[in-house]
């Protein structure tokens, strides 16, 4: 099942994505004869009530007031996660593009919910900002609240799982050394196109992610170079932090990113387009814009 | 005018607290006739409802309906902040107890909000971590939303001041470099005892700020040591992230942290009670609790 929120008209609203359908909230509640919570999370931290519309879904007379993709706009599936976990250097790969080794616990850092962007809107390019870069990432997103649960047992908060684009200004970055501020401009996390429930996603520790940008591959790696698995991953977080339902947890880049590309990094520029690509997921696709001095 | 958030009985609610006297959401809704938000953040996101209430309650009859501070039990007074920011390194006094210099911009992270805690609540020791360790900061509580504001227009968007104890696992702090995910823990946060709104918090450039452990002095110091000023530190932050209602910014903390105590650094340990104080505005008081194999 993928999970997207859409605007359609004036209406802006949670449903079921099928192929090239979109099946809108009340339809679901009309076939299903029950009300559903108003907002996506409140839908998603529900087991129950996902693994009805899951298993009832495809029975649905595919003729009734559906909509398609094209009658809609996709927006962030989550608009305001709780929190917004992201690790660092969890691929192999990467770490070995800086001479470094993967930690053996998460390092993270967290982005503001007001980073959160549409999964083809535009990502702004702030004016104090010299070096801006992209992350391609897998999220998981929280389903139930989570505390201390070992990683046997932590995929069962689990909802599913989405793409993240971990947008980074390099020069603010490393120049605080914390990284936090490099990564908090407004939609510097792009995120979707919709939330695919993990039943449906596949094994997860496998999956192909690509980064492209204006079409030009420069990541291309597979959930298979993690180094901490999703599993690993969300139990320790819960060590540390109460997860909640409609949190994100970006797992971390693989190689390829702008600033260690040889002989000369690549950032990005205003008008270029960057593609997050998962298999089995989907793709967001975000031009970079120039700030205006009015927004 | 102070705002807090209170439980009384099984009723959870926000009200002013005059000296003494609390007086709740109902009993001023009374008083001018009018409804007010059902949260806190809905209020003090209202600039002209806030002068209202600052201007009528010190005519309230004070005999009707009131309740005192022993009646209630102070909560967060923002249970859930849309972000939590916190400075690194923004006291001269403290950058130079670790020999370094304050940045020209502010260093950042972020707290989610699980870590919120009340101003008197326990704070959990996590069996994983071995350095626990306090930082009494001055924080600003934002009112209205605010993008890219000068310094000098940037108070408008500030509502108030409150007491914030950046509670930090030292020892997962510099392991992981990163500093989030040792600031991160439930309980982490403690905060309150209320917010007191900018006009009648004085000179928030001049404010002592004392912290204690057992009632022995460790950090006692005064806001004009720090090197980014507040607004200068929210406008700045409103350069990177819209600033919305709720938001929590905490502003650094003075020298005298438990790491920094020469010749031996002085952690915390289960059963001692840290107070953080702030002139005009109050004091928070959190016992240090063992982590229970249940919670």
């Amino acid at each position: 099942m993928k999970v997207a929120r859409f605007q359609f008209g004036s209406t802006i609203d949670y449903g079921i994505v099928e192929d090239e359908r979109v099946i809108p909230r009340e339809v679901l509640e009309k076939a299903l004869r029950r009300d559903l919570p108003e907002e996506i999370v409140g839908f998603i931290s529900d087991p129950s009530l996902t693994s009805l519309v899951e298993e009832e879904t495809p029975l649905l007379d595919a003729s009734k007031q559906l909509l398609t993709l094209n009658d809609v706009k996709l927006l962030a599936p989550i608009q305001n996660p709780p929190k917004i976990i992201c690790l660092g250097l969890n691929y192999a790969d990467h770490a070995a593009e800086q001479n470094l080794q993967p930690p053996q616990e998460p390092v993270i850092f967290l982005k503001p919910r007001t980073a959160i962007s549409g999964p083809y809107d535009d990502i702004v390019y702030p004016s104090i900002v010299k070096e801006l870069d992209y992350e391609g990432e897998l999220a998981v997103v929280i389903g139930t609240k989570a505390k201390r649960v070992e990683p046997d047992k932590v995929m069962e908060h689990v909802f599913g799982f989405t793409v993240f684009n971990d947008v980074s200004a390099r020069d603010i970055q490393f120049r605080d050394r914390q990284w936090t501020r490099g990564k908090s401009f407004d939609t510097f996390a792009p995120i979707g196109p919709w939330v695919v429930s993990k039943s449906q996603v596949g094994d997860y520790n496998n999956l192909k992610i690509t980064t492209r940008v204006n079409g030009e591959v420069r990541q291309n790696s597979t959930t298979s170079l993690m180094y901490l698995k999703v599993p690993e991953i969300v139990s320790s977080m819960s060590q540390v932090m109460t997860l909640e339902p409609g949190d994100i947890i970006a797992t971390g880049t693989p190689s390829g990113v702008g600033f260690a590309i040889k002989p000369k990094p690549k950032f990005l520029s205003v008008g270029e387009v960057v593609e997050v690509e998962i298999q089995n997921i989907g793709a967001i696709r975000n031009r970079v814009v120039a700030e205006s001095s009015s927004s």
